[in-house]
């Protein structure tokens, strides 16, 4: 028979059992914190209309988006979670309770360039609260709350959440004078990779004068505690509207966080943090993982107006934040943050001597009961190609069971880690395994 | 700004929050029943090389698959969770532990015909065991085990698993010298939907003798119990090997799944079962829900020998099945299986009057503390409305925080369901709500 190679597309990722099993651990307990704090789950198809999915239009995205066609049918694949989301609410508005409060965890696809730790489908895990007409920043609070949250509870509360809030950015801007926001922000945006002397340079190639850089400067390297920083802010440039409403809110969302239960320390204003250029309007935030910082933010998000806004007048204002947990998971083993501990899908394997595989498996059932996962290993093998299977799948406790022990009503129980085995009566089986 | 209505594809479906909390329920307590019975999770990408996915070729299927192109490559959506299996097990043979177990729930996609209750996009609930060169028959059986467990623990105990062997069923038509196995087993599977009468002038049409007809209408309409109809079996035609080795098969299989723990009523040998033509080779079975049997199957599946056999020269035996959940959770509301319980995504709602959301906040952050999910509605408006959302979401209490309350250290806490109110202490407010 004419064969294929078995592979799969490049940029494309699928994990080794026991790595699925850490996998799954990960994405299991972000959904549990999410569940927790009372969000809806949402599952929305992986297929959509083009025009509905690209109805935004423009951008990188679009480029990187799979497309296909069946029959008169233009269809794409999400990219993201926030565009189905938006469709959805004003799909579904009139069935929906505001604010609408969801999770969201599932694969997107992006025909990104092929590069170590970025794949073409991955994992979001989002969440977001949408308001209908209004949003209060209390919910702006909670999702900072939730960060925090749920990086605890994967075990890395080494975090810093950076926050920021579009109106502070584009209030400051016009305060200086300064008209092109879209590109003084993407230049900021690469401060940290490319360094003062570049961005100063790429300013004044846009018309900056010496004291709008100078302003800049002090502006995105503002030091101290968060209230002195907002202090700081206040008497840095002229008020404008803007810059009053961006300040009031993140003083505000800021305090609110801290009632949620996030220490302060956690919270770092960060003025060079914009996330993207037209989509949030308000509080911004990125994290990171101290001391591993180079790896970029782990969670992101921030407030937007309108989200709807391409399928719906109705006004419905949101705020999320995403986390890209195929890219986490690659660098957190990179990072050396998490450890694949070899654990196996059971916790005892039975091994029945020939003839006694009817015992064996009524052994599997009394010791599934009692809670512990279980099963026969059903092959006529030798005892060391069975021990092989029981080191292969990282099985912690092996049972054997042949014509001696079902003599005596007992098990060979083994420990295999610590290799120790003996014959325990068998109504005393599950309590010595657990 | 112009817009676009929101909607999604034909025959792709999605649900409201609380149809989606009541099929994730479905979902978990499937996921919960392969877990503990020791099979690994996997996860492998939707999108796949076409080569690879389509590498069997023809047939109805291939014509229902969703193909993309992008760049220089074809790629395809799986259409179930097998092929990549095989795939899978090829690719990854020398890091496997076999036989190998893993579930695997996913959506697949298939561009079928448009109908009630069969969408484009679903879920499949599958779990399969895969030897190396050779896999025992209690695996047959535990997979039998497996569909008695899951449907159990679905409340759905109702249920009859029928069982057949394709060996019996090449055996029997072998020794009818009837050749053309295919096409018969073809006409055999309208059985129930066309009747006998039918189903004789098609046999005819394939040139069977009177003779040859009551023999498969006496075979396919044996009655007794399974041993009896094994009996019949014996001395129905006369024996070749194939149909000695399904009767020894079918046998011990029915025999090990008993010892599982599947009461014999539960198993039904059923002789008109065939489950596609060229992909099973040994047992195959089909469940249907007692007094719904008009459904038709909930869950299907078999033994086939060679997997891989598209990649890999390896012989790698294996034995699963199949849920296919979107269309089943349909179903299941159609025959009033199940009813859709109100239930929100949270335990408590909290309503803080003006001037009180930090303390709401805080009750929040204590009663998450306690293990209830609660989160505060962090909106200005009226009690009325406020009401109106907690009934929205469906949430069994509604805790309100004002002046009052804070003054006295309680919290008015409203039983959404009978509607009475008392004031709490806030000390004692979660174990009044647990």
């Amino acid at each position: 028979m004419s064969q294929v190679k078995a592979s799969i597309l490049p940029g494309f990722i699928e994990l080794l059992p026991e790595e699925q099993v850490l996998f799954n651990h990960l994405k299991d307990t972000i959904e549990e914190t999410y569940k927790k704090a009372g969000f809806y789950p949402l599952d929305t198809p992986v297929l959509e209309k083009k025009e509905v999915l690209l109805a935004k239009g423009g951008g990188e995205t679009e480029k990187q988006v799979y497309e296909l066609t069946k029959g008169k049918t233009d269809m794409a694949m999400r990219f993201d979670l926030t565009v189905p989301l938006a469709r959805y609410v004003a799909q579904h508005y009139n069935d929906l309770s505001f604010p609408f409060r969801r999770y969201h965890i599932a694969k997107v696809y992006r025909g990104e360039r092929n590069q170590r730790g970025r794949y073409r489908e991955f994992y979001q895990c989002d969440i977001d609260i949408v308001g209908d007409e209004h949003l209060g920043l209390s919910n702006d609070a909670e999702v900072l709350f939730m960060i925090y949250q749920v990086f605890t509870a994967l075990g890395l509360k080494d975090i810093t959440i950076h926050v920021n809030h579009r109106k502070v950015l584009s209030g400051f801007f016009k305060a200086l004078g300064m008209e092109d926001l879209t590109e003084v922000l993407r230049i900021l945006d690469k401060y940290d990779k490319i360094g003062w002397e570049a961005v100063k340079d790429q300013l004044r190639d846009l018309g900056s004068t010496e004291d709008q850089e100078k302003k800049i400067y002090d502006f995105i390297n503002l030091s101290g505690t968060n209230a002195e920083k907002l202090e700081a802010l206040e008497t840095l440039v002229e008020m404008n509207e803007d810059l009053r409403k961006g300040l009031d809110e993140l003083r505000e969302i800021l305090d609110l966080a801290q009632a949620f239960g996030v220490n302060e320390g956690y919270l770092h204003l960060d003025l060079k943090i914009a996330r993207g250029l037209d989509y949030y309007t308000g509080v911004v935030f990125e994290t990171t993982l101290n001391g591993h910082e180079q790896i970029g933010s782990v969670c992101s998000g921030g407030r937007y107006d309108h989200l709807a806004k391409h399928y719906s007048k109705k006004d419905l204002p949101g705020v999320g934040m995403s986390i890209g947990l195929s890219r986490l998971f690659y660098q957190l083993q990179e990072e050396n943050l998490i450890r694949l501990e070899k654990k196996g899908p059971c916790q005892a394997l039975i091994l029945p001597m020939e003839g006694f595989i009817k015992e064996a498996i009524g052994l599997s059932r009394d010791l599934r009961e009692a809670g512990i996962s279980a099963f026969v290993y059903g092959e006529q093998a030798k005892m060391k190609k069975m021990f092989k299977y029981a080191d292969g799948i990282h099985v912690p406790y092996v049972l054997i069971l042949g014509e001696e022990e079902v003599k005596n009503g007992s098990v060979s129980l083994r420990n295999m880690a610590t290799g120790a085995q003996d014959q325990v009566p068998v109504d005393q089986v599950a309590d010595a395994i657990n």
